[in-house]
């Protein structure tokens, strides 16, 4: 069979293969998989299936990340290169955010059939990248680098569970945590993801290897006002949280439109109590702010947080705003990064590089080991949706760049270098 | 024991016993009891506990409400005056909102110390006021009246559960609603409730007789967007449903603001998929709106939903408003009124009439049977709010009014023809 062929088979099945992920859900028919929630361990189930057929060895390690390995032509399981992405997901996710990074490691070990090469290959499912059943992302990828600590253990969701008791409840062990942190043994990290946004269908472009990860920041604020009842209390003695945060959401608004590059974004004004005829008597609200240069984005989140206090001043509001993630910009590995160019420019495509307006697990690895990522194009730019979807030919196509890049990773002298350095 | 000490101290018991009830909670340690949840039973078998006693009979009728009937000096139960208010509350409440009247009228049981009058007296709890579980209010007082129909049996709360299924889930028949219709039978409803405004406090007055009860509308308007990625989608080309309905929420504040006597609330903003990093793809959000004027009242609704659909068309938005409620103003019986009045003046108070900016299941008896309210002063006007109290020389004056009204009422011969026509 002829290798496009051949790709567009495997294309075929990749996505056909995200689709079945997507039925495992908490909230079905929408698409909502959190850490360690129930429908994850089915997932976990079903990428195992896929996995041990082709001599991989599987586990799930302790803060349940999914990790199957593919040993080296000697059967050794170090140096070993890691390819991956998160299969956590928002509520009402699309069938490829994340997922689609997994699967496609996993059917570019089917496309070496059976061969192998002189480095190991891991598979990592990560199981926590979007932040929501704790509001802080990253819980999986950050257990590979060493950086889950006790405030992150202690988090809690909305039942009141912490990040702990979600683990145990996993039958999982926190305290081998520690243990999940990468030593010396892997050379280097590879993501596929969909771009999430419009530039690549812009272009015109299948793929692009990414060179930086915006940076950005989270913060969580409380109004705290007083409730009251709606039919009773004169407009003019009301202090009403709800109203001061949805002023302050149509300010952020206008200061990231004001603000080239500049995206931020509330996507949650939560009121208390929360009914039809009281007065909101507190309200919570996020704030994701995000910009290619660190810079602008510290002084864009000052301003907000001026823009918060002044509102909530004027109209008697008490305001506790929290940071739940700062995250600098990141860029990709330089090295790696020339490898995926030239592993797009094998296959035919432009070299294109491009920085990612999302975060991704790439810039929790990059603290530790070489990453880079490739970005496949998103129809629509369309993602965090239903109507999140990627188009057969470029799925196709990373499978084809991802087989030119380990084989020019497993033959290069540079490779060899990081080998010896790993 | 002087009347005025015995007063007293029953008023003490008042506050202590909606004190106790508000222990009845789905949410402890704030108070929630919506309609027939698991606590409204320990709520009803309480009262019940208080009401035996006094020789009265209780049952709960087909849609839930608590029914105790003191019986009249001839032993029979008609024709009776009514006396209640309601046992549900909103989200985070106090302990007196509707609780108070029923505490009160059991309290006034006592107070005739086994002594019967030429009428029956039935006190009622409603199970359903405040409108919070199924979106719409009266439940209760809509079945006493006879206008519980198809459409409200219908209506599902948030877990997807029907008003009939939480009948029948409480054992209770919705079959049997037609019957709890009134007929002939009672000739008055009086309802105590604390007033829930600053008129009382600011004017130095412990109670008020209501005159009439404003008006409201309740919609409930779903704005749809376009759910996407935070990180990656430019400002200018987002469909954000939660800052489309945070900018109007602002504009309702600056339309009753400039409005005089009017009322409006934005309650809730409920975005979706509501994750701090997904551009909200839809939000719902709660309006109240209440005027004196019927007529101001429909212009100004008018004019919200004008602003709204400005709104959602410049950015693209997709608006749809339905309207949850629609309660005309309503008068107070006029000849029950000046009974009211006559007492307060017996009590040595100023006989002051109000209009009540909150709605009460006053405005639903009062359809088909004479109806007057008494309020009781909200110190620091705070209701719907776990800070709402009322003071217990208030409470005391009630428990003197009530008596007053209640001989004046077995003695009157306006009251012996209310009775004939009864």
């Amino acid at each position: 069979m002829p290798r496009m062929v051949e790709h567009t088979a495997r294309a075929q099945q990749v996505i056909w293969r995200c689709q079945t992920l997507a039925r495992f859900t908490e909230d079905p028919p929408r698409i909502r998989r959190t850490f360690l929630s129930p429908p994850m361990r089915a997932c976990h189930q079903e990428i195992e299936g896929w996995m041990r057929p082709l001599g991989m060895t599987v586990h799930i390690d302790a803060v349940g990340n999914l990790r199957g390995i593919y040993p080296a032509t000697n059967g050794a399981t170090s140096p070993k290169l890691l390819i991956g992405s998160h299969l956590d997901t928002v509520p009402g996710a699309g069938a490829y955010d994340g997922v689609l990074g997994v699967v496609v490691a996993v059917a570019l070990i089917e496309s070496l059939e059976r061969r192998r090469l002189p480095f190991a290959i891991e598979v990592v499912g990560f199981s926590e990248e979007e932040g929501v059943r704790f509001g802080v992302p990253f819980i999986g990828s950050r257990a590979l680098v060493g950086t889950v600590n006790e405030e992150l253990l202690n988090r809690r969701d909305s039942q009141g569970l912490s990040v702990r008791d979600a683990i145990r409840a996993y039958d999982l062990n926190p305290n081998d945590i520690p243990a999940v942190a990468l030593k010396e043994e892997a050379f280097g990290y590879l993501e596929f993801h969909i771009e999430q946004g419009p530039e690549l269908e812009h272009l015109g472009l299948a793929l692009a290897a990414v060179e930086a990860i915006a940076g950005q920041t989270r913060m969580e604020l409380i109004f705290l006002g007083h409730a009251n009842h709606a039919g009773t209390t004169p407009m003019a003695v009301r202090r009403d949280a709800l109203v001061a945060a949805a002023e302050w959401a149509v300010a952020v608004e206008r200061r990231a439109l004001e603000t080239p590059g500049l995206v931020a974004t509330v996507g949650v004004l939560e009121a208390k109590p929360g009914a039809g005829n009281v007065i909101a008597g507190a309200c919570r609200a996020t704030l994701d702010v995000r910009h290619p240069s660190d810079q602008v984005r510290a002084k864009s989140v000052e301003a907000l947080l001026g823009a918060a206090k002044e509102t909530a001043d004027r109209r008697g509001i008490q305001l506790t705003p929290s940071t739940e993630l700062l995250q600098a910009a990141t860029a990709m590995d330089s090295s790696l990064l020339s490898y995926v160019q030239a592993a797009l420019s094998q296959a035919g495509l432009t070299p294109h590089r491009m920085v990612s307006g999302a975060g991704h697990d790439a810039m929790i690895l990059a603290q530790k080991v070489p990453s880079a990522m490739i970005f496949l194009r998103s129809p629509g730019g369309i993602s965090h949706n239903p109507q999140e979807s990627v188009l057969l030919e470029d799925v196709a196509k990373a499978l084809e760049v991802g087989l030119h890049l380990l084989h020019q990773l497993a033959s290069s002298p540079e490779f060899h270098k990081r080998i010896n350095r790993a």
